[in-house]
Formats: C-alpha cells, structure tokens, sequence
C-alpha cells in the first residue's frame, strides 16, 4: 500500500494537529486537502493530550496528560482561546496555586513552612543553584540533591535545625516538575522560569484537539501507522522523502514534518519502535537529540465516596525523610515484577485536591491527584492496583479531625511510562544534559546537514514552552509556516 | 586655616570610612596617615549607618539608618564580616522574613492572601512588569500605581474582586524599599533582584563603623566641615585641588574622593548645602546625577510598655484602601507647617515586629518599627509628637484578642528627611529616572572629561547594593584601590 502527498505529517500530537492545521488552513496555503497526509501511531490523536471522561466512577474527567495552561503572561496558545471564545478563564480554568499544605513523611502534623521561614529559604535556595552557574555554565553539573547538600553546608549557620529537616527537603516539588528523582535531575538546568500562573483547564484539553480537527479532514490522518523508516535524498516516485510504516504502508513526500518524542527519536533504529534514517541523520544530531532525556511523570488518581481531606486547599505536598531508604535505592522499577511495594514510604509526594472547593463540586465524592515521578511512575503505571497501598501511609496524612481515611472505590493512572509510543512524559533534564543543542539543530540554528526539507517539531524542540502544550502547539505552526513559503 | 595631603575623602560615611580604612591599611599602601585627610560635615561618622543606643526606655538599640544586610547571597561586607568574626549570623543576625501579616485599612480582621492566592498573583504582576520593559528598554516609563491598573484592567478576567482589593495594593510594600510613594516610582525600575536573605543586623550596624576607625587614626578625620568648593585643574600649593569648607578650612590634594550623597550632589551650586566646582562638572556628569532621586524611607519607633500585639509576627503590612482618599492628594508635607494630621489614614505602612519572639527579649516592653515613605516620612520626622496620632488606627488593627491596644510611652523616629546633609535615604527611582548613566558617568565607563583623580563613591555609585550598605562599602574601597595603584 502506497500514499503520495506534497507534506507528511509524523505524529498526531498537538504539534503535528497544529501544523496540519496550519498547512491547510493558512489563508494563503497553496495546499488542497489531498497534499498533506498525518500518520499517528497509536489509535487516537492528541498525544500526550489525553482526556479521560469515562473511567470516573463520580461523573468527571481527568487530564492524564497536559493539564494547566503554563507560563499564563506569555502562552499565546492561551491567548489565542481566550481570543477565540473556546476557552475562558472563569468557567474553564482554576487557578491551583495556594501555598500548598506541607507534611512529612516522619510527623503526622502539618509543616508551617511560613513559621519557619521556609519559604525564603526556598527562594534562597533556587537563587543559589541560579548564581552557582551563571558565572560559568560550563561548570561541572551536579543533580539537584548534590547542590542541595552544598548549600546546606556553605549556609549551616544560616539555617536552623527545623529548616534543614522540614524546609530543604521541599524543594523536591522539582521531582513534579520534571517527573525525575532529584538525585538525577541536572541543578544547572533545575530552575524554571515562572512566567505568570498556571491555569488548570477544566474542561479538559481535548477541546483543543477537537478545535484543530474540525478543520482537517479525517481522511487526512491515518492512524496506526508506527513509522519505521525514513528515507532521504534519492528519487521517490518524484518525490524527495519516503516514509515506511510497520503496517507496509509507503508514504512519498516532498516534506516532512516530523513530531515524534524526543523518547521515540532517541531510540536505535534497531529497536523494535525506533525509526532507521536512509542516511542516518548526522552524528551532531543524534548527539543532540541524545543531550536531553525524557522525564517520567505521571498521574495516578483516586477516587472516594466521601471527602476526608481539606476542601480548602489546592494541593498538598509531603517531604520525604532525609536519611529514611529512598525510593531511589529501593527502586520499585526493578522490583515491579514481584509487584512489592516498597518496604518504606519517602520519595516525595505532590497532590493536588480535584475536590477543592475551587472547583465545581458534584456531591458524588471526590478525587485527589498525585503527580509521580521515576522510579515511582513506572511501578504504579505498571501496576496501578498496588497504588493506593503504596500511597496511603502517606495521604492519610491529610485527613482532618474526625474524618477517617476510606479506601478509594476508584484508582485511575496514566499510562505513560508503558506506553510504547511515548515512552514517558516530556523532555526532562538530567545530570549533564544539555538543553541547547537539541533546539539548535532540530530548529536549524546550526547548520545542519539534514536536508531542509525534514522539519522537526514537538515540545522536545521549543525554547519557550519545553515541555508544554503551548512549546509544542507553536513549534508545529512555525514549521508549517516555514513549508508554506518554501512550497510555492 | 589650611590642610594639605596627597589624598582627601570627602563624607564619613562607610564608603568614605572604608576609603580611606583601606588607603592606610592596603598591605602595598604607599601612604603614611599624613597623607590622608577625611572631611565630615556632621558632628558624628557613619553617615546613614546610625545606631541610637540611647533613647530607648525599654533597653534597646536602634538602626535609625542601614539595618539590613541585604543580598546574604553576594553580599561580599556580610561575608568579610563572618569570617574575621566580627559578625556571627546565628547570634547577631535574625531573618525577618515570615510572610507579614497583612491587614487592609478597610478591614479589621487580618487578610489571609494565601486563601485570596494572592501571593502568586503578586509574582505575576512583577512579572508582567519586567516582561513589559524586557523587550524595549525604551519604552515610556510610567508610575508603579499606573502599571498596576494596566495589569488589573489587562487580567481583568483572571482576577477575583477579591483580589483586585485585597491583593493588589500589596504591591505598594515596595514603597518601604524605596521610600517614594508608588505614584511616583518607576515602574521601568522597580523590580528588585532576590539575591538571597535580608539579615536583621541585631548588634548594630555602628559596629562597622568602629572596625574601621580602629584602623584609622583620629585625628585623620575632621569633623564640621561641610564642603562648599571644590577647585580642580591649576596648582594649589603644589597640589591638583583645593577644597574649601564652610568653616574657612582649605584642603589641598592630589586625589580626591567624593562621598557626599547623590541629593547633596545634586544640588545647585548656590544652595546652602550644595556645592561649587570651578570648573563646573560636565554637563554629562550634571545630567547623570540629575537623572536619579532620592527616596525618603524613614523610621518610626513606638516603645510600650507592654506587648498587645502577635510576638509570632515578624511583620505586618496594612494596605491602604484603593480608592478613599490618599496620602499623596492630602500630602502632609505640605501641610505639616499646621502640624494637622491627614484627615483619613490611607497610605501603605509596613511595620517589623521588633519584640517578635525571633528576637531576645527583655521583660521591659515592646516596640514597633515602621518604615515610613514619601510623603509620610517628611511629616513623621518634622513632628514626631504626632506619629502616634497618625499611626493608631492603623495599628490598632495589630491587637490580638482580648488585647488592649495602649498608647506608646516612647515614640523615636528618624530624621533623614530634615537633616539637610542627607536629605532623604537613599537612591530611588522616580519615574523616568535612569539608573545607569550616574553609574557610567560616576565610575567612569564612558570616556569623561572630569580629571582621573578626582573619583567618587557612594552607594549611589555602585551597580551591585546601590542604597546599601555593602554597595557603598565597595564602592570606597574600589576607589581606594584605584588611587593605591595610581599613586606610587
């Protein structure tokens, strides 16, 4: 089976919807609908968009992928739904972002973090980590936890006790970020810009999908097709690309849009869901797409009858003990098959309350959120019905008086990390990764070898909005921008 | 009368203290005590380092002045002063740093701005502000207060009404960075880099002072003379300048190092505290220092007898009501020739807890320390027998439960505003002030025609703590050094 389109599209996500979108709906495009093809892998579109409005068992969705509108001054996707009516701030978005509620995994009590003046000691800390290199970026790397002992130690007389136990240790809510154990995660790239509020999208981001869609036909887009080949250079039934899929298809293109993950892109063309360029993309690309890794971040959520926590808070975080066996050492990634939990609760734990009472309430139960990071995502992805014994000791934590803690009578997990196609999250850095190259070469800021006709998009490749719904939605509009004036 | 030495600091304030501390102690120093002169228009050195040990009835000190460290992370004088032991963070260093307790001149019970999410909607509005001048340098500056309703109108569906009156004019805590009103603070300017923990200087910032007149021999230093003339370019008795005092005092140098502040500096050469330079400074020069203010941040101090207030505080602001009448349309200043007090109490205030239990205490009472600003400050310090009167109802709000509120048996302010040798407290910025020609011009990064010898110092003069104490600490021995090397 064969396809022939002037541009082929890899990848259904918001970056390869956007730039379909784009191409076809561009008021000079010079495309028909029958010049651009989509191939997405997988059996929906949306990526790493993903609501779910059906597993509930208390009448509501969930995002399990991109779920605030981030870095709010300045996302023009954001902007751009406001402007067009298909989002709005006061019906569809919530603010989450009171202080959370803080507790840890060694007391019962809730942490005052302001009492102790920690949340100075927080800024402190990041600013620290900030100066270390801004100086000199080229010094050595270290992970987040390594630069954390060397502030601890540089400012010991500066800190009390009380801080270095229940404060330092907050400054792990970077694992939710990133979805990476802070013992991996890079401390020259461990800052993040804060550009304005994060938004939570109620209604549920496919709306976002569905926005594009309706403005490409179907049949443009075909599913189940995994990519396994890419050839460049030589003559294709008149055309300068040819993509082969596992399925046998062949799609013949004169450009290529190419969104796949940063995970997917990293993979050996040997691997059973990796892509073999005919040439093979150049070394410096390869270093480059090899200079950054994914994150593991996930979601698990639970649902219960009756709401035994604070409706007045937005989120929760609860440290973990500083010396206590650490998830890390007690990796349950590698223990997973014999399905244990393991034997100690502390890796770091971010909620968020799906049952504030800063959100539209039905009065069928309620529902917290638990971001996961690795190790702890792979093994509650992979076995989501150990997740509540996993997660109890700590999230009982956070009953009120006289509310008892009630099992969940549902449990609702992503499934990143065990999804083939994805591979995890989104770009994370780690311990001397390097986040420049990979946007200097997939965005031809360099010169690069690869012919000009492969454009590359995806968060992987944003600048502004990495690993974000609106990095990627932009860096799709861009190379389809690109196309429309070089296609002519 | 006449003096004559190779090298002349004019101001005994710090820059000037460590100026002239580093000529004679430098270990390559060239220079015996003869050859320096240090000239003091006031009757005491320190300049607006001023420790009050004296006039408190319930046993303690006060910085009238500097009583900060600011910047712990980078703050090169706090660090010099840990290691030689002359500072010990732990037992002379408190942070001041809880989020304040805030209150709102409209209310009685305190706002909760974490309930309101309010401490991220601030972050945004700083945000946005540096976002708006990021890109263009250029563009038109415009007050903080105008900036702030461009915010509000432009957010407008982000914001709650709540928010809109109880969390916005929490912005206006920067006038008691600044001590300018917040109509007239530039909003190009106004954001304030973090660089670590503001440190309470709990011994007294004179300690500073007495290190570094242990180095320096008294009679090095001439106190009662206001400088009126200085005379550059011919031969003064075999010298480059003369430097003529009020007192009749002529001093002839070779270098000079010119430490009055920038709102003597500023002066025209006919005011009776400004001074003459024949020749006149470049116009360069005149414009640069023209293009800077000078706040007007003062202390107010009420001792009582006993504690009425949270001692768990360590800071309160209480803002002032959006739309009743303000302080700046009632300006005390300008009325304060009647001694009345502002009809309706409206401006911002911040007041620090100094009897909070972060601090050791005596049995003997308590105080309050309020940070007043333009035009507040003027009217505090030409009368403080009236403070008490403006400030009751404002901090009648602070009582705790059960709590009476009593009038103060002590009330001590600052007088910098009315000392007609400062005139104010320190270098801000005022709508359509630039702050980087007085530093180009100052310290010489544009090519100037005013002679090499003559150099200046101040905190007016330094990039890194301009208005604090280790800006101007810096900027003294910088000079210093430069004259060290120049001299031989």
């Amino acid at each position: 089976m064969s396809r022939d389109a002037r541009v082929c599209v890899v990848g259904g996500g918001i970056s390869g919807l956007s730039a379909i979108h784009r191409l076809l709906n561009d008021e000079h495009t010079p495309l028909a609908p029958e010049d651009v093809l989509l191939l997405e892998a997988q059996d929906y579109l949306g990526g790493r968009i993903r609501t779910d409005r059906t597993s509930s068992k208390i009448g509501k969705s969930y995002d399990l992928g991109a779920s605030w509108f981030h870095d709010s001054l300045t996302n023009t996707v954001l902007k751009q739904c406001i402007k067009d009516g298909t989002f709005n701030v006061k019906d569809d978005g919530r603010f989450t972002d009171k202080n959370a509620k803080v507790f840890h995994n060694d007391e019962e009590k809730a942490i005052d973090l302001n009492g102790l003046r920690g949340y100075s000691v927080i800024s402190e800390l990041e600013k620290y980590i900030e100066h270390y290199y801004f100086e000199d970026i080229g010094m050595e790397d270290m992970s987040l936890q390594k630069i954390v002992s060397k502030y601890v130690d540089e400012f010991e007389d500066s800190l009390t006790e009380e801080q270095k136990k229940y404060v330092i240790p907050y400054i792990r809510h970077m694992e939710s970020w990133m979805g990476l154990h802070w013992s991996d995660i890079s401390a020259k790239y461990s800052s993040v810009d804060f550009e304005g509020r994060d938004i939570f999208n109620l209604k549920g981001f496919d709306f976002l999908v569905k926005k594009l869609l309706k403005d490409v036909p179907e049949e443009r887009l075909i599913m189940h097709q995994q990519v396994k080949r890419i050839k460049v250079g030589e003559n294709y039934s008149g055309r300068r690309v040819a993509v082969e899929c596992a399925s046998g298809l062949k799609v013949t293109c004169d450009y290529l849009v190419m969104t796949v993950p940063q995970s997917v892109l990293s993979l050996p063309s040997s691997h059973d869901y990796g892509i073999e360029w005919t040439p093979s993309l150049p070394s410096a690309v390869e270093t480059a797409i090899q200079s950054v890794h994914f994150g593991k971040l996930g979601k698990c959520i639970f649902e219960f009858d009756n709401i035994w926590w604070d409706v007045e808070e937005d989120s929760f975080e609860i440290l973990a003990s500083a010396n206590g066996p650490d998830t890390k050492q007690i990796s349950p990634s590698e223990q997973h098959h014999d399905n244990t939990v393991p034997e100690v609760f502390s890796s770091h734990t971010t909620v968020y309350n799906l049952s504030s009472n800063n959100f539209t309430e039905s009065n069928k139960g309620g529902a917290l959120l638990i971001l996961t990071s690795e190790p702890v995502t792979q093994y509650i992805e992979s076995s989501p019905h150990l997740a509540w014994q996993y997660y109890k000791p700590a999230l009982s934590k956070l009953s009120t008086p006289g509310a008892s803690v009630t099992d969940p009578i549902n449990v609702i997990t992503s499934n990143w990390s065990q999804n083939p196609y994805i591979r995890g999250s989104y770009t994370a850095l780690r311990v001397r990764d390097d986040p420049r190259e990979i946007y200097l070469q997939l965005k031809r800021e360099v010169p690069s070898s690869v012919p000009s006709y492969i454009r590359f998009a995806g968060e992987h490749t944003a600048l502004d909005g990495n690993g974000c719904v609106h990095g990627a939605f932009c860096s799709g509009q861009e190379e389809a921008s690109w196309i429309l004036q070089n296609c002519k």
